[in-house]
């Protein structure tokens, strides 16, 4: 039986998914035809023709503005660690957030260097933090459960870090920014990430699961039959995404899903990081289709197994740098081609006004 | 017989080679140990340790420092242009020059973004240039020779454009520049190009000849005949790299070479654009193997052949984004991931004054 309050979250999801919709993609057209009439061959651009004109279709402005960017880092810890699946204790992930606070970690400079405010939010760390600058207390637990031995939220709370993420979203559309980016932050989550990305995308365990922060070949073995045991534990809860999410993810996860369908709900683009933030993507996908025209997938993983989750999702991210640290560092990255890319649209000449001759006819 | 004039340019390139030593390489090992320290799993942030690490033993520097970058554009015109060779008519390039002076070309664009200074330089466009903010006049000549009947340049001539290129990185880092990215601007140069990859890397015509700025498949097969006829033609000239780049070059390419030999020579790194700018860089590498230590190459061009070129250098371009425009504007792209790697590596904290808890023992 429902209780009011299990309604009312539901409820509350179900307001925010009506509130997504498809962009409008014949923008793209007149996107393309500004493009070429740019002094360069047509399509000589590449990457970047197509993604000026993703941004202009996301943001349904033909003539479109990318000056402000913020990434939005999103902490749990994972019950999961308890099992030993991970290089690091789970005592980092408090660590690496008062270091993401204190300005040291790689997010720090690599937000700094994109010209982006980084926010880090603690939506299920097992520790309490005081109130600190950049910090922004959304805990909704402790660290979620082990989810070897049963679901690591239940629906109510995993709903709760979702509208968590999609308010922060929200706010940041209201507060004027153009382009947002997710990041994450959590011992043990790379383990939450793989058995989503099994279940939801029917990806075999042994395919998907890596080597995280770098364990060696006999954690893995032990990491890949962790994940088998959670989903078998859980089956019963997979058969739709959020039950799915709720069973085998973690709250910066669902926080990073609430992210990117908030994030949408305001037709702001937002630009995925790496393995764990694809997750979270994957289920906001799920959730609401139309949440893929909104989406920068900002770099191929060094992590295993997220080569076949792009290839899954036909969508060929901006980089390819061999990264596997997470935190958001390769979406900042990528902000920056994107933000070039937007420039390259806006700021160059056209072949009339340059008078610049046009293509010999053959 | 060689007059003096002959002697004199070719001792002025002996002596700029004589310059260039093999960057030290044990420096790497010190740089990785520090990355390693760093608040992040070892080896997580990938090609931006192998880029900090490469830039380290390239400037020599344990604390590197990257504040002011600089791009030069070199554009020269080729008069196997006459050959119809090319989409675009060989007055586009003057008129993109123009275009660059006045701000509106992509690579004005990406120059900005990227915080790099840009400069125009003229070394063989068929055009004369008044004086204007911005331009470098260095023409050694009003455009090359047509390779498909001879040499495009006698080796007098390649040498007194790639002199240019080297002065111009030789002023650029007396100045304090800390990074150097190559570009140009040449209608037909990619036909240049192409043959000069054919004879310096034994790469089959069909294989690295592609469609430039977008030639169609009737065009492409006719200048695949205009390259082959060209090393045939100047097949006498063609055993070293610098009678090479005299017979199949221009003088933006030798300009290109001479600007990374000069890098090298003050052991300033290079950031290497894509197609054309290769053929440059290859010339240089030929010339003097240890300009290797100095380069980054930007990205992958979507001109046919780089590719392979790439596999020939065992070189991993940073990005791959289906660019094929030139003027550097892969350079430029490429400058903040390398700045972003050097921030990374000088900015991070270390795990001990982080206070951040290393990896647990297996």
């Amino acid at each position: 039986m429902l209780n009011t309050n299990t309604i009312s979250m539901h409820q509350k999801l179900e307001t925010l998914l009506s509130e997504i919709r498809s962009a409008d993609r014949s923008l793209a057209v007149a996107a393309q035809d500004h493009l070429d009439d740019l002094t360069k061959p047509k399509g000589s651009l590449g990457c970047l023709e197509d993604i000026a004109r993703s941004y202009v279709v996301a943001t349904g402005r033909i003539k479109p503005v990318l000056e402000r960017k913020k990434i939005c880092c999103f902490a749990g810890d994972h019950g999961v660690a308890a099992e030993g699946v991970s290089a690091f204790p789970p005592e980092v992930t408090p660590q690496m957030v008062y270091n993401m606070l204190n300005g040291g970690a790689a997010i720090n400079v690599l937000s700094r260097h994109a010209g982006a405010e980084l926010s880090v939010v603690d939506v299920g760390v097992n520790h309490d933090f005081p109130d600190l600058p950049g910090l922004l207390r959304r805990k909704v637990r402790y660290g979620s459960r082990n989810i070897s031995s049963g679901p690591a939220m239940s629906e109510d709370e995993a709903i709760q870090a979702l509208m968590a993420g999609a308010e922060l979203a929200s706010e940041a559309a209201l507060s004027g920014f153009h382009l947002l980016g997710t990041g994450e932050m959590g011992i043990a989550n790379t383990t939450s990430a793989a058995a989503l990305f099994a279940v939801l995308l029917a990806i075999p365990v042994e395919t998907i699961t890596g080597r995280g922060t770098g364990i060696d070949d006999e954690r893995l073995k032990h990491k890949i039959s962790v994940i088998r045991k959670a989903i078998e534990v859980n089956a019963a809860s997979l058969s739709t995404p959020l039950g799915t999410l709720a069973a085998l993810g973690g709250y910066e996860i669902a926080a990073i899903a609430g992210f990117v369908l908030g994030a949408a709900s305001c037709r702001v683009p937002v630009v995925i990081d790496g393995f764990i933030s694809t997750a979270g993507a994957v289920v906001a996908m799920l959730l609401s289709p139309a949440v893929a025209d909104y989406l920068f997938f900002s770099h191929l993983s060094g992590e295993q197994g997220h080569r076949i989750v792009m290839e899954k999702l036909a969508r060929k991210p901006i980089l390819d740098l061999d990264l596997r640290l997470g935190e958001g560092t390769g979406g900042a990255l990528a902000m920056q081609i994107i933000e070039a890319a937007v420039n390259v649209y806006n700021e160059m000449q056209t072949f009339s006004s340059a008078g610049v001759s046009g293509k010999n006819e053959a």
